[in-house]
């Protein structure tokens, strides 16, 4: 990873290591623009929220944020009206430093759920954040909110308003927890393009419905998801045309579309990223019900993992969707090899050519349940040994 | 296990190796009442039916059988007309043999999905069966359908009509793809009491919701679930009173609990049974909903494999689950621990006792939601390393 590359004109930032974690690794990060930002934000769907989704809510409904505060190692969720207590206070700390206001500081954090975080700890590295701030730390701050994830994230992509060239980063953690409506993961978007708040709210919403809730891990919904965007206008480009708007839209999705890859391809233990997709669905609902119940079921996953083309187990989590489905309409596809028509086996030579596509890195798997012209699609990963040591053992 | 308390009057069983399993152990067996039974029978809800489901429910409308073939290694399921050609065949094939009626045989199947059986083993074995039938044969039955199960699962009851004395005895198989409505699981259950059909199907109905319906392994309902229950009135009692009927109920129950308990136990990799029980929801529906939502979800089950009182993923379960839930109201409970209360954690101490209770083989998980007066509870298990190896490496 270039660090030069990741550079956006306007917005500074830095990471330290404040003891939050216990291995002295990076842990608390500071993103700050230097001017007035457009804000826009998506949070989890959870009704156990964390402190800080709460708090940056509030903040983010103005539209305007300057700095986003966040720290791995503690999630500051199911804390109660201490944990909100500490965020606010962590959002004024950092506000005071800065010379800006409390309510211009978005806040995320992610770890374990439950524990207060230090509040010394955090107190005393503000100090050193605000210092050390840069150009060249946005990489940093993708290490400091790393978990159990094996590496950082980062997504980026140029476009052009009118004559202004503009830029839009995006950082992302994520490994587990992870299922659509958000998944345990915190996206961080910066962007130097001019654009109003609605505008951003919209192409937010509709990145985000394509890209983070059409992943999953293990199905597991978190209490801290959250995507949060800032634009500072610094490209100094005019208002954006509709097809301008359309444009910076795509990028976006193209950023998160690219973090949400890189969150599933991370996914705890994950060996294989597949890409899940139902055609012939009777209405948009049950195509992306069939598609989330193959992905989340563990024995579909766990053939993932054996590399065996094990379409029966497709066959009966597919039956137990409650969606509209009949056994004899079912195709089912590895990449280009079809192992099922109408609801029955191709034969042995077509599973072996599947197994080869499974022994891929990445490979689709296609479900045409001829039932209606509604499609849709799910990211996902295998589950495999590695999943639960990590889940087993971590925390103690 | 003495074979000679399994013995049941009036029943008579076989199981042959006859090859459908590649380890040449038992996989075939036959179940024969010696005069005409009451019988009644619950399947699979998954939309994708087996052939032996299918035509075991065409069969168990009349309220009568004789008798039940049953084969492990192949499910004939999404094996479309041929599989139900083949049902139909073995069928005919025992009625013949037993010179009964094919509509008076129930069958059952177990194994892997989108296989066809192979119908010149079964038709060479069916004679070999026939010839076996031995009062003392029924633990061989429940050894022959095994197919991931570590033990073959048998329970007893005795009870009292009148005067008489009669027995109920069950047998079960189902270790993986087993989630309520029903597991993937079949159960036989024999009993020599005298009772009436619509009796018969009441109790085994009220039975089947309050135990085999409220376990999960995995959260995969298979395409092959029967429950099968058979009664063939030779302990001789007269009609049953409708305390007699409350009787026989409690016991179908108790076998039905017993075995439905024996398949967590023996659930894929499985360490721990743990039994979640849900109290203060908001209706029966939440109840019941909370109680799956945690018991399925992956984050939890390696937290109860790592002895972890990972509350914080109890949480977030309770959080996605679409029920009504405040944080602030929810207490959690490992046995007689109580480790959350109002949301908030109860410390470090109540935690270390909580991992304590946690390293026994079976401990409770309790969660009251402080929101109404209903209750529910679903019996679990981990989810392991060994449940990945297992589920990666069958069938291929």
């Amino acid at each position: 990873m270039k660090s030069e590359k990741y550079v956006i004109q306007g917005f500074k930032a830095s990471a330290v290591a404040s003891g939050l974690k216990k291995n002295s690794s990076l842990d608390l990060a500071l993103i700050l623009s230097e001017k007035e930002a457009t804000a826009a934000g998506v949070f989890t769907t959870n009704k156990v929220k964390a402190a800080p989704v709460i708090l940056s809510r509030e903040h983010i409904k103005s539209g305007k944020a300057r700095a986003i505060i966040a720290n791995a190692g503690y999630a500051n969720a199911c804390t109660g009206e201490t944990g909100l207590i500490n965020a606010r206070q962590t959002a004024d700390f950092v506000a005071k430093e800065l010379a800006i206001q409390p309510y211009e500081v978005l806040i995320a954090s992610t770890g374990v759920i439950g524990r207060l975080p230090d509040m010394d700890l955090i107190s005393e590295a503000i100090p050193d954040l605000a210092g050390s701030l840069s150009l060249d730390n946005i990489p940093s701050v993708a290490r400091a909110i790393m978990t159990t994830d094996s590496f950082p994230k980062i997504s980026r992509f140029d476009g052009q308003a009118g004559r202004q060239a503009y830029e839009i980063l995006g950082i992302a953690k994520g490994a587990g927890m992870i299922m659509p409506n958000m998944a345990t993961m915190l996206c961080f978007v910066l962007s130097d393009i001019r654009i109003d708040a609605n505008d951003l709210k919209e192409s937010l919403i509709s990145s985000v419905e394509t890209t983070f809730n059409r992943i999953t891990v293990d199905g597991d919904t978190s209490t801290n998801d959250a995507v949060m965007v800032m634009a500072n206008g610094t490209a100094g480009n005019k208002s954006l045309s509709e097809k301008e708007h359309i444009n910076f839209t795509a990028g976006l999705k193209s950023v998160m579309g690219d973090l949400a890859g890189m969150i599933v391809r991370d996914g705890e233990g994950a060996t294989k990223m597949v890409r899940i997709e139902i055609l012939g669905a009777h209405s948009s609902s049950d195509a992306i019900i069939s598609a989330r119940t193959v992905a989340n079921s563990s024995l579909v996953k766990t053939a993932f993992y054996g590399q065996d083309p094990n379409w029966g187990r497709i066959m009966a989590a597919l039956g137990r969707a409650e969606v509209m489905m009949e056994e004899k309409y079912v195709d089912i596809w590895i990449d280009d090899v079809q192992i099922v028509s109408g609801g029955l086996a191709k034969g042995i030579e077509a599973e072996r050519q599947a197994t080869e596509k499974m022994a891929q890195r990445e490979f689709g798997l296609t479900i045409n349940l001829h039932q209606g012209a509604y499609k849709d699609q799910i990211i996902t990963c295998d589950l495999t040994h590695d999943y639960v040591t990590i889940n087993a053992d971590y925390r103690t």
